[in-house]
């Protein structure tokens, strides 16, 4: 894959429930800045394809993907409570496959708060000065490599176990890119761990930061258990600009970012490939959403706002920053105006780019 | 133990940074509260104690102190970056060795917020109607546990692990106090957990959930992903009745509940021996807080309200709804008024008693 230099293809996966209706307004938006300087496959994937085939994501199937420049995903997963779909089927055999398969090591989430959107948090706290922060999420290991097991099923004896696994390779490359990324921005880095408890994986994750932190002197970087983050996530958003952390960890935490900054309809993601050996993939932080599915309620802005992170990653930072203009812009005239449906958000957006 | 009949005897532990001060002020608002019908012994231990000895908890202590009638703790731990004190250490050895020794399956977390209240949350979300909720978190087992460990540590090859573990035997136990909460409450119980992702442990919490609500007709259950939790929490606290989670999803929810509520300053826990063999424990949610320790600025509501829980466990509902009183009209003084020291809250609540 060499994104910069040809016309990029993308794999586009909408899945399950707003996920091809936030999708195509992301692609709506991608064409509106760059033409047909694109080509896209589509991949039907989800819970439909699964009651229809019985396959979640079939090895061929994954291997074309991984032919693609980057990928284009909306999301993944049935209802929680669905008796239709296993828990965990389709998110851990398309989503999480995808991360693992593809080793996209660096799980990107900025959150900018823009004055005027809707946030659960008092004045007081949002006008203590800009929030604009980026999380570094690992995507490859913790607790979501899927190790463990179950004895006993059933029984009173039963025993369920769920293993986090962390290795220096891991926690090095999210801890490096995370550096990087912060000496481009406020140089600040702030590392999420529970270490007083979770002592060898904590352990790791500390030392790593501090042999790294060597080589960039210009980045101050800091520490805060987990639990400690919600607090300051929501009494002092500004404290952050870099944060780094574990898988569960930063899932967890961004979702409280999103909600924060204006709601998970706003907050985009990336899953970087950091080698280059296999595509990247761009995806809204929110979920599937069924009970919202085909009512034209879903907000595409996170979704558009993931094509941003597309064209960054695609070197294209100054076609990245219009959309991501022509977003804050959206946004600002959301104020006190009457709500749009998906297809209106995405329209007034790619007319903006 | 049988702490109802005779003057119970209480194991005091002040433990660090503003624990020993906020203690202090809970046993003042017990005895203003019940008089002299309690006894208690004290015991130095903490990073001072582990300094000056080695030693974190001794065999030997452990159980002298599993012989009182209750435990009532102040705060645990060093600085989150202190050289002096290995990470874990104190946690382990000394607060999470009481919970698990003394098999304290049961973490109550309850959450009020008192109107006036400094909250992070704005206007509209607070206004929207009373937040009055409890997490009952499990306390002996998930990845609280200690198990896990290190292979080639401090090599590019190095791989750390951390496991949770859950038993058919610790989550059917919280859940079932759980819902009998519940039942005495407003009849709802959320499960929080990651399903989607740790299939073994959420497959084990969804069924021992659905299960128990048999015995609970009235009873309703639904379940929320905890990365969902934390958008709900600032958004909707009070979509909340009874919560029901795993240690470490305990943990950080029942943070940024006390966030929203009104700062960890304000939320008190206990850790309940639910078979009466050992000793149950009673404890502010908030950490050790070196940095303010000595200063006077700890604010000892959280370890006061403890006292409350302390005395519903003894039996003596009435008594504890006097420092409930107590504790609320002191907040509801609070606005406005200048900050007052440790002592000086205490002495309040002491005489509103
Ligand atoms: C759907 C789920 C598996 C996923 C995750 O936990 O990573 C989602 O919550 C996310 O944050 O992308
Ligand atoms: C100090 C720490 C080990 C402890 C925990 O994680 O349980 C604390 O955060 C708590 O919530 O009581």
């Amino acid at each position: 894959a060499t994104p910069a230099s040809a016309v990029p293809e993308l794999a586009v996966i909408g899945g399950d429930g707003i996920g091809p209706e936030v999708t195509r307004e992301a692609l709506k938006v991608l064409a509106a800045t760059i033409g047909n300087a694109f080509t896209t496959r589509n991949y039907q994937l989800g819970a439909e394809h699964w009651k229809a085939t019985g396959e979640v994501l079939s090895d061929d199937t994954l291997a074309e993907i991984s032919t693609a420049d980057a990928i284009v995903l909306g999301a993944v997963g049935a209802a929680p409570g669905s008796a239709e779909v296993p828990s965990g089927l389709l998110e851990r055999g398309l989503l999480l496959k995808l991360r693992f398969a593809l080793d996209q090591g660096v799980n990107l989430r900025p959150s900018t708060w823009y004055p005027g959107t809707p946030t659960p948090l008092s004045e007081e706290v949002t006008g203590a000065g800009p929030i604009d922060f980026l999380v570094c999420r690992e995507g490859t290991e913790g607790l979501y490599c899927g190790n463990g097991g179950v004895v006993r099923t059933g029984t009173p004896q039963e025993i369920a176990t769920e293993v986090s696994i962390n290795t220096a390779f891991g926690v090095e490359r999210v801890v490096r890119d995370a550096f990087t990324r912060a000496a481009a921005r406020r140089k600040h880095l702030t590392l999420v761990h529970k270490h007083n408890v979770l002592v060898n994986a904590g352990s790791l994750w500390r030392r790593v930061v501090d042999e790294v932190a060597a080589d960039f002197p210009d980045v101050e970087h800091d520490y805060l258990h987990v639990d400690a983050v919600t607090i300051a996530m929501v009494r002092e958003p500004q404290r952050f600009d870099v944060t780094v952390t574990d898988n569960l960890f930063g899932d967890i935490i961004t979702d409280l970012a999103g909600a924060v900054t204006g709601g998970i309809g706003l907050a985009p993601s990336a899953n970087i490939n950091t080698s280059g050996e296999f595509p990247s993939m761009f995806e809204p932080v929110h979920g599937s959403a069924p009970d919202i599915a085909g009512t034209g309620k879903a907000d595409p802005t996170a979704a558009i706002s993931s094509m941003a992170l597309l064209l960054d990653h695609l070197g294209r930072p100054a076609d990245a920053e219009r959309i991501r203009a022509a977003v804050s812009a959206d946004i600002a005239s959301r104020l006190g105006a009457p709500a749009r449906t998906t297809g209106e958000i995405g329209d007034a957006i790619a007319a903006l780019v």
